[in-house]
């Protein structure tokens, strides 16, 4: 049997919130075996792009990651909220090791082709360096990642969180028994989104379809959601999609998707 | 015989000078051995700061780093600094990892403490974990270090980038014959600090202090010359002081450090 691995996907909702984020991360801390996490960033970047002259830019009401936008992502998801995440699971004895995908070019990417659109320096995910990741957690290390990946040619690229979380735990589905926790604001997939206490606890690729043709998933859900099955498809044991309390030792609920 | 290792330390005039830095990363790529790098700052931490209207605080001619001054540095070099280099030496086909003191809890630091003077969240290092970077380096791995530390409990430190460069190597000194080069904007440490051309080539333990004596060595050397003897005390092999051609294959003139 292959060992466990968890790999936890948190966005702004818990990075912004300081009191929710420190509850998380004991949570995570207190997970007694092989750890990922992955953050987004949040509207932290868009404060400071501000402050710093550097106004989102949108095109066909999607962002664009222009250089001036790029080094704000540095900054801001790279830097500040990395590097604290990363002292303060530290302090909760984990051994977290802050990583963008060029840190040991454990992710690799290529620029978004231009289409219709130019969404500037944002990264599709090609490939993902196993072993660099299986020796890091061999090392006991928890790779804490940003969602940053670069080009190998020297770019650094912006790319979607879920994708990363989904791109890693794929590329280690083949070692180790790995869940996939998609943390947002909700405590699972909604079936009425007017309701919150309308989780649906389970879902299966058929119901999934079933869920897409009634259109009962929609918005931001859709992407995460084509990001789990994908991930299941290829290797990864379960995803789950709920809250944080989802990943405590008594979860609270959630929905669980398998094939 | 022990395997050697290089430890490159670069500052500011190389990191602001996009021509100067990418031909440094260049040379830094083409050592053929176990190598880590450190780099400085520079001054873009205060030109992001005073956007952010974040000013830099001065007491007694000492920086301060309050909090809001800590959140630049872990911006700017933690992030936008330390991620940009990674991706640049990646591109050179150089597997670097960009890391802090944090990251794997490979530099412990205390803050601090408070006399005279309170400088805020400064620390000074108290422990080198030498198994962690010497399990990244054993995976053909380039640790590339910004000037950050922390406490264990928590709390980021900002910290000499100099210091963290002898520490590391005092750290490493068991298990590598381990060269320590500080990069400045001189070719060495000069006889006559009006005459570029009055380079001292070597300098040992006794002539050190007849230099002190003689206050041939003053500002900013005093501090990164104590550093170096303490790390050739400490078990480092060597230490060479001088512009970045000395780290080629071809070294230019420099000045090198001896017991």
């Amino acid at each position: 049997m292959k060992p466990e691995l968890a790999i936890v996907k948190i966005g702004g909702n818990v990075i912004e919130d300081p009191v929710e984020l420190q509850r998380f991360l004991g949570l995570f801390s207190d997970i007694r075996y092989p750890k990922i996490l992955v953050h987004g960033g949040g509207k932290r970047a868009t404060a400071v792009g501000k402050k710093l002259g550097v106004e989102a830019r949108m095109v066909s009401g999607r962002r664009i990651t222009d250089t001036a936008s790029l080094d704000v992502a540095l900054m801001v998801y790279a830097g500040l909220v990395n590097k604290k995440i990363v002292g303060q699971l530290q302090g909760l004895g984990c051994n977290a090791i802050g990583l963008s995908g060029a840190d040991g070019n454990i992710i690799q990417a290529n620029k978004r082709p231009v289409t219709d659109i130019d969404y500037g320096w944002v990264g599709d995910v090609v490939g993902v360096n196993s072993q660099a990741l299986i020796s890091l957690i061999s090392a006991d290390l928890v790779p804490t990642f940003c969602a940053i990946t670069h080009d190998r040619k020297g770019q650094m690229l912006n790319t979607n969180a879920d994708t990363i979380a989904s791109e890693l735990a794929i590329g280690l589905g083949g070692q180790y028994a790995v869940t996939l926790y998609y943390c947002f604001e909700k405590q699972g997939v909604l079936r009425d989104k007017e309701d919150d206490h309308s989780i649906i606890p389970q879902i299966n690729l058929e119901y999934y379809h079933e869920l897409l043709e009634n259109q009962i998933i929609s918005d931001g859900m859709l992407p995460k959601m084509a990001n789990s099955f994908r991930a299941l498809q290829s290797g990864v044991s379960r995803v789950c999609i709920g809250n944080t309390d989802m990943i405590a030792s008594s979860p609270g609920r959630h929905t669980i998707l398998s094939l």
